[in-house]
């Protein structure tokens, strides 16, 4: 997993936000001519497939300010420093849909932007649902609207864009061949 | 599409690269609230699932510093400013396998990290494929090696984590629901 690696000489930080910071690090490419890579770090983060009991997909609507635009995803959230990802991802759906899960099954993670950023998600099913008695309070600054939908609605809706999102045209696929 | 919007008060570029651009915005919550948003500005990226005449996916192996490992994707790279996308997706498949395509069929387009980012990557397949003659140039900073994979391979490989990429995860499960 180091083919073509690229030493680091040495790493600016440019910026350290809430959210991400900016790092422009210097290298030593495979031919020994040197480049500068431009690296988001982001804590990482968990989404949640969450699958009710009639077999609906639970989606969140909510604006996204990078695109201008609301779009409808699966729940997800950022992880806090050292937090186990299932436990997050349990506090995310609850947060965000009001359910909780009996069950709850690791699916994979994947790197969402690698050419310039370390973001890694983690992507669980949520499965035997039930609705929680006492909502948990979403961030000060996060506003969603939920929706459930078919596997079929779903697709549509990466058709007519409405699902514009890499993790949830990804959610659907699996759902139709794991779930139908 | 405006549902929740966040209006833009006042907008603090901080970082103007070569890959990415950053900016924080003091945005106008729909609660009359105010906080911030740092945002990633990026061109957009295609991607391409190139499939040969043999149904095999081909990949391209190459390290990301972002990750500090190598992993295993699909063709993908960057939009030049007002680039077609279908034109950048030849191009970055020519460059990236030594291969044409006959034909080039768009599939959908999403956003990899709307959380923080405004990237979004519009995905290509790219079927009865040819070798070129004269293989175009990659970029100076770029080095890749080719794999050919079947798709049980493909899935065995993000079992493995050697496919490690949310792009090249969805089109492992595309290739398996619309090619097999």
């Amino acid at each position: 997993m180091k083919k073509f690696e690229e030493k680091t000489i040495h790493s600016t930080e440019i910026f350290k936000g809430k959210v991400v910071s900016l790092k422009v690090d210097d290298v030593l490419l495979p031919n020994g001519k040197q480049s500068k890579r431009e690296i988001i770090h982001h804590p990482g983060a968990v989404a949640i497939i969450p699958i009710t009991n009639e077999g609906k997909i639970v989606l969140v609507e909510q604006y996204r300010k990078a695109l201008e635009r609301s779009i409808i995803e699966i729940p997800a959230g950022k992880l806090e420093r050292g937090e186990d990802p299932a436990v997050c991802a349990r506090r995310e759906l609850e947060e965000e849909t009001g359910y909780g899960a009996r069950q709850l099954t690791y699916i994979q993670s994947f790197a969402t932007s690698p050419g310039f950023a370390n973001e890694i998600i983690h992507l669980y099913a949520a499965k035997d649902l039930y609705k929680i008695e006492e909502k948990r309070e979403l961030d000060e600054d996060e506003f969603v609207s939920i929706i459930e939908v078919t596997l079929e609605e779903a697709e549509e809706m990466v058709k007519n864009q409405q699902i514009y999102d890499a993790k949830t045209a990804f959610s659907v696929l699996w759902v139709k061949l794991n779930e139908m």
